[in-house]
């Protein structure tokens, strides 16, 4: 079951998610996703994917609503930027993971699958950490690697918490506490953005839950 | 100004955004950002920013929501995965790109900044012209780079769309008509990430609208 996408450009004002929201409840639709967007020049662009029997009569509602400026109707992000491999780390190692899995998500999307891939160069334990345990509330990520050389404490203890949350966590082989609390451990860093990739792809025969605590 | 951000833990039910928003604004408070995260276990992660007198009270109040399992006041997500620069396109160049990108962005990050580099690798007019359309849409997407060997038709219309949005576009210098639709047309993939990068950065020396229309 796929929900419907709806990109809304909308006036910048105060309380128009509360308004547009109760809009789409009153014709039986419920939001499953929500992102907002760019604002530019005073208009906003809010997407929301929608469950519900008639998403053209949502639609066409919307459209005749004053602080509306425009409403149509895009397949839904997972079909478009689709599952998120999230990469956080520093240094050499951040963008050969990242090189890795770039790599082997366009094999898979040349195949139609949707893999992206997105990082975040950082390092210090706080902000690794604080980064970690922001990852169950980004839109889509479906997985995590860590790509440094040095990780543990505050760090190890935010990919717990990330994992209870549904979150497989791949780490490089590195010094600190974080390789004994992720799901897996690889050593090469284009090995370990290719492994993430295969981890959350539909198209490849690998799962994570046959390998898990072992380290390559 | 920059507002503050809300983790809100609640239970996966239709219309719960709806009602959450207006509690929201009861607290006098105004949502400027809304991220839809994970859902596990029957409980979804939503994720707000706020501007209002005192977001303390706006999370007291719906932590006391039967509906809430759990509130928290995490820092923006400006703050943590930063402004996104996104790279679209496919094989050898999409990797190479994101290396560039993401080598740089790492410089930027260990200066105090925050920029993350995402990547959809993707072949095809219609698919690739769907996701450039989509960039404005994606939450703190502030730059794109178009990294293929032959793009143009939908593709270059898609990208003058989204510059009318605000949405800077980088190409590498390609077979087709979309470079004569971007900002930069730069050769090397490395520095077109690398270039990118800086052209949204506040720590770099690079103003984008001084090279408008140029080819390196």
């Amino acid at each position: 079951m796929s929900a419907s996408g709806l990109h809304v450009q909308c006036r910048d004002e105060p309380g128009v998610l509360h308004r547009l929201t109760g809009e789409i409840a009153e014709q039986q639709a419920n939001v499953v996703t929500v992102e907002t967007g760019a604002v530019h020049q005073g208009v906003a662009n809010l997407y929301f994917e929608l469950d519900g029997p008639d998403i053209h009569a949502v639609a066409q509602r919307l459209r005749e609503l004053p602080y509306v400026v425009a409403c149509s109707e895009p397949r839904p992000m997972e079909s478009i930027f689709g599952s998120r491999l999230i990469v956080i780390g520093g240094g050499a190692q951040v963008a050969a993971v990242a090189s890795g899995a770039v790599q082997e998500a366009d094999r898979h999307n040349i195949r139609g699958e949707r893999i992206s891939v997105d990082t975040i160069p950082l390092v210090g334990e706080a902000e690794i950490a604080e980064a970690v345990r922001a990852v169950p509330r980004l839109p889509r990520a479906r997985a995590l690697v860590l790509a440094g050389s040095l990780m543990g404490g505050e760090i190890a203890e935010a990919v717990r918490e990330v994992r209870e949350q549904g979150i497989p966590v791949i780490s490089l082989n590195q010094v600190g506490s974080v390789t004994q609390a992720v799901d897996l451990v690889v050593t090469d860093p284009l090995q370990a953005g290719v492994m993430a990739v295969m981890a959350i792809a539909r198209t490849a025969r690998f799962d994570l839950a046959r390998v898990r605590g072992q380290s390559f």
